[in-house]
């Protein structure tokens, strides 16, 4: 299926961005660009690549995509990297042990296609090529994303978990484009309703985490240093599924502010 | 995602034959045989490939698929090759200049399953790596498969062309096996995974609801009665759009209780 037109313009308006997760060779990043020009996803962020990723395999590998190498951006830590975002997907192979809700490719691009029409940015992960995303990893997103794979050999390599979704994503966009005739998803998602508010993004969010995980320390409520980890991913999953707006972290901030004062009056008084 | 399950059976039933046309590269090959095993594809042909070609390399990236690359048939004449074969789809980036019918890779995957519940023997091309197939080669096939591609980087290699195909062909599947349910509202109430718990009851949901409502009345945290009904109201929408489990909701009673902790013991300092 060879065949690419120069002239057309390759930018094809608002789309998810890409975050490889640890990614660890050079031409894994590069086909996984190549896969992102194939669908209209312009903006990859490489998250904790291995250090001395081979940029000039990616490049190569990467064919005509190569301006999406040149143009990723590199960023150390997960969570700093989805602060932009307001709605964040995880690719996973099987449905993980953990309360979050799993959608198939097509699904999850129905609903992108919702969201980023009222104007939310979203991002989704892909995990490193021999295990995939850690349960912390997922457990920053909002939603998994499984394929329906033969479950007797269910291996993709990232470039190809990045073609699959890349593919569900563009279907709708080629209609619209004119380039088939096909049934549009329904692309009005449930919508929340937020007048006079918006999403929050997971900047405000993780301030908010942040906020209670540090007054549930001070309060003792994390009995052992062990099993803090994975009360914080259930709380933070919890959270994450109300998909707060940015009027409700502020009011969420708030009433932990507001049940915590006597402590912090306490502080006060001892003069802390 | 990675993740084979590998006491599953392989074979999922009758499917299309894949018949790659003058494939040049091992690599290609193998990248195409794993493409296959991933959505239950099982039978490959080897249409005048490469004198030469690089068995050793196909075998090494077909991975777990090695079998499918061992199995395979060489057949130097693609009219030979397409004998036992009721209906040839061929697989192309733009649609050519022939009067023949095109169709999306989904809408011809549903077309695959109906012909294949009739009995009929289904093959599909795909040309090789440099121009794709020949007018010649498309005239022998019935109907042609032309996925919708950003137009602006449209080259797809074989073996991603195979596994958006083989995609399409396995979504049904899929769905037969139960590994998902199609029909997943997009926000509300999909099916969340719970492992070892159970969505909470309204009874326990409302009891969480009135212990923070109560240690909010305690802490001032409703500044003004009239304000009181709307806060209440936003706050129990919040945690109720999160759906929480059973176990959630205890811990976020343990939450509240933590924060409140202080306050409490101030209390029974007092004698309360």
């Amino acid at each position: 299926m060879a065949g690419t037109d120069h002239r057309q313009k390759r930018d094809l308006g608002p789309a998810p961005s890409v975050v490889l997760v640890n990614p660890q060779l050079g031409e894994n990043i590069g086909m996984a660009a190549r896969a992102m020009a194939n669908f209209g996803l312009m903006d990859l962020i490489l998250c904790d690549p291995r250090e001395g990723w081979d940029r000039e395999k990616a490049e190569a590998a990467a064919s005509g995509a190569i301006e999406t190498v040149k143009a990723a951006k590199v960023e150390p830590v997960l969570a700093e990297a989805l602060k932009p975002f307001h709605y964040v997907y995880a690719t996973t192979a099987r449905p993980r042990g953990m309360t979050k809700d799993v959608m198939t490719p097509e699904q999850a691009a129905a609903d992108m296609h919702a969201r980023i029409a009222r104007g939310e940015k979203i991002a989704i992960l892909f995990g490193r090529e021999r295990f995939g995303l850690t349960n912390d990893e997922v457990s920053l997103a909002d939603m998994i994303i499984t394929a329906p794979v033969n479950p007797a050999y269910a291996s993709l390599n990232i470039a190809q978990a990045v073609l699959l979704v890349g593919y569900e994503w563009f279907k709708p966009v080629a209609t619209t484009l004119g380039m088939e005739t096909q049934e549009l998803p329904a692309l009005e998602g449930p919508g929340l309703q937020m007048p006079g508010t918006r999403p929050a993004t997971k900047d405000e969010l993780y301030g908010f985490f942040e906020h209670i995980e540090g007054e549930l320390d001070a309060a003792g409520f994390f009995k052992t240093d062990d099993k803090r980890p994975g009360m914080i991913r259930n709380m933070r999953n919890l959270f994450a599924r109300a998909q707060p707006t940015e009027q409700e972290v502020r009011s969420l901030r708030g009433i932990v502010s507001s049940l915590t004062r006597v402590h912090e009056l306490r502080k006060l008084k001892r003069g802390e």
